[in-house]
């Protein structure tokens, strides 16, 4: 099923709107202890908040049960809805809650973040952590809408809006040049709402489109792991270091890395690279890993959870702008070329 | 999804070639204490087996939590698959674990009671109970495959076969007397083997075509209520009082409360309900409801999950048999003369 996308310079009637389309039996919020100071549950048509408090560590298990109590307890039924706002912890957590409450709940996803309206928000994941492992356990199950605006990112600290910058930019590059330059045309950040407006439309068009062609990631959507193999390591690496990093980051210097071994094996033009590569030097800060590090971020990437197969590391690469190919086995030796090119190129 | 269903004398070819034909990176049986004592896994093709205890409380939060556990430390993949071996308790709640673990691994039900052959292990529905409330968490998933043997049935207690032939009666009035004929001809546990199998190859026909047209129970899949709202209030009065009945037996006399109602509101014909009211009388245990419970029951009617409008009752109701009307709003006077009249035609 097609989620409906909204995206509006204002929130609240744009969810009014939906709620009045839908007329449920009761309308439930699941909200962070951040977002929750940012709205008023009254003038967006919600009848009761659920409030957990902000941070990766409540994308639990025991935060789950939560929520699921709540609902009880406040008499949700099978005709009521759910409304997330926040980041990508909210919508993950609360599109579970919803997707697994008596069977599943309707629910609308209100991503508060950059990176969660490019990313979590959109494409049907949904899950916790589990045993610290990253969405260990989830469902497929696709919002009824999603309701974007640049309004909430007002707020946003620089590092969070670079997080963003980076899943954009990721789409940017599988979509295609048309896509790519108006992005690389502006620092992250700088760009007025309105102008901010078209280009979240274009970057979520571009995951829409993949994720409906292949909703349960058989096929096409592992090219959306584009940047992700060696971002991952990357992000694991920064919690280990106790440095830890926002993922669009890691993803941001994954794509460089990326985009190297693209050129070494795929013919990848070097001079997209070379501007793509300046774009996030200027803009991302400089990676701090160091050789004696590639050992264990060869060791992460073989142990990513999209690398079943023993040993083997799998990338997404791209022939060109806009040309992905998926399942591209790399050997350690080139990864530690590309990692050495990524430095070269980002300090 | 339509799912394969598989009916064989002898489950464990059947099991080994779907493995063959599907290939996984590991096979995980979920059981219960009781069923892990009928089979050998290493014949099954099985590698590791997880067991839970026997019992309905063992559909809860922490026993998926601890299927969930044990699907990791062993190292369950994307590409594993679940085979689920027992009553309606373990394909439930082994299908929820499946259908969240890594956002759904494959998986097989193997249903070793008439009940679960007939009615759980068939549809989609998944689910554990929560806070007391039964099926209150899960999701619509449906199996892979469905293997159904009446090899498993020889050791059922007479109250256990007597649970799957009252699901088997309602697929029957849902069908038309094509399907009930066959059904009424026979006493319940009298049915050699070979005389099973088509049997039950009818019954679950008659929900997987029901349940195909409607997934996700908006409309038609309601039919499937038929009994249900008479017989889950004997079945929660039964738990109040300290006597708990198998769920088929409190089918069995909601259907004939139901057949009851559809002659005085629906014209359902009068030899058709005292037919099949008699051979339940024949049959099944005699009701131990009085006057003094109806009060109780239909307030527990009123609060049945599927009653989401507020003070209203609803019920399915037969025209004729195979011809099934769903929300039909009836009266607590109406309720209070229905009830006389089973316990006169049951007594």
């Amino acid at each position: 099923m097609k989620q409906r996308l909204i995206f509006t310079d204002s929130p609240a009637p744009a969810l009014a709107s939906f709620i009045t389309k839908v007329n449920p039996a009761g309308v439930f919020a699941i909200t962070d202890s951040n977002v929750a100071t940012l709205f008023n549950p009254g003038e967006m048509g919600i009848d009761r908040c659920i409030v957990i408090p902000a941070g990766e560590p409540s994308k639990s298990l025991s935060e789950v049960q939560n929520i699921w109590t709540q609902l009880v307890e406040s008499g949700a039924t099978r005709r009521s809805l759910i409304v997330n706002i926040g980041g990508g912890m909210i919508t993950d957590i609360g599109g579970f809650a919803a997707s697994t409450f008596k069977r599943g709940l309707r629910f609308v996803n209100i991503p508060t973040t950059i990176l969660g309206a490019v990313d979590a928000a959109v494409g049907g994941k949904t899950g916790i952590d589990f045993l610290e492992l990253k969405n260990e356990i989830g469902v497929f199950s696709t919002a009824d809408a999603v309701i974007i605006s640049p309004l909430w990112f007002d707020s946003l600290p620089q590092n969070e809006i670079l997080s963003g910058y980076g899943e954009m930019l990721k789409h940017a590059l599988l979509s295609g040049q048309e896509t790519l330059n108006p992005l690389l045309s502006h620092a992250p950040g700088r760009i007025p709402p309105a102008g901010m407006l078209p280009l979240l439309q274009q970057s979520v068009a571009v995951k829409e489109r993949i994720v409906s062609a292949d909703p349960h990631e058989q096929g096409i959507r592992k090219t959306l792991n584009l940047g992700h193999t060696a971002g991952h390591a990357f992000e694991s690496l920064a919690m280990q270091l106790r440095h830890p990093i926002p993922h669009g980051i890691a993803v941001a210097w994954g794509l460089v890395t990326d985009l190297v071994l693209s050129s070494m094996l795929h013919h990848f033009p070097g001079d997209d690279l070379h501007l793509f590569a300046q774009y996030v030097a200027a803009n991302f800060p400089a990676p701090y890993f160091e050789c004696s590090h590639y050992d264990r971020l060869i060791s992460l990437m073989a142990h990513d959870k999209k690398n079943d197969r023993s040993g083997q590391i799998n990338f997404t690469l791209l022939r060109a702008p806009g040309n992905p190919c998926t399942d591209c086995i790399v050997s350690p030796s080139d990864i530690r070329i590309a990692l050495d090119i990524t430095r070269d190129l980002l300090q």
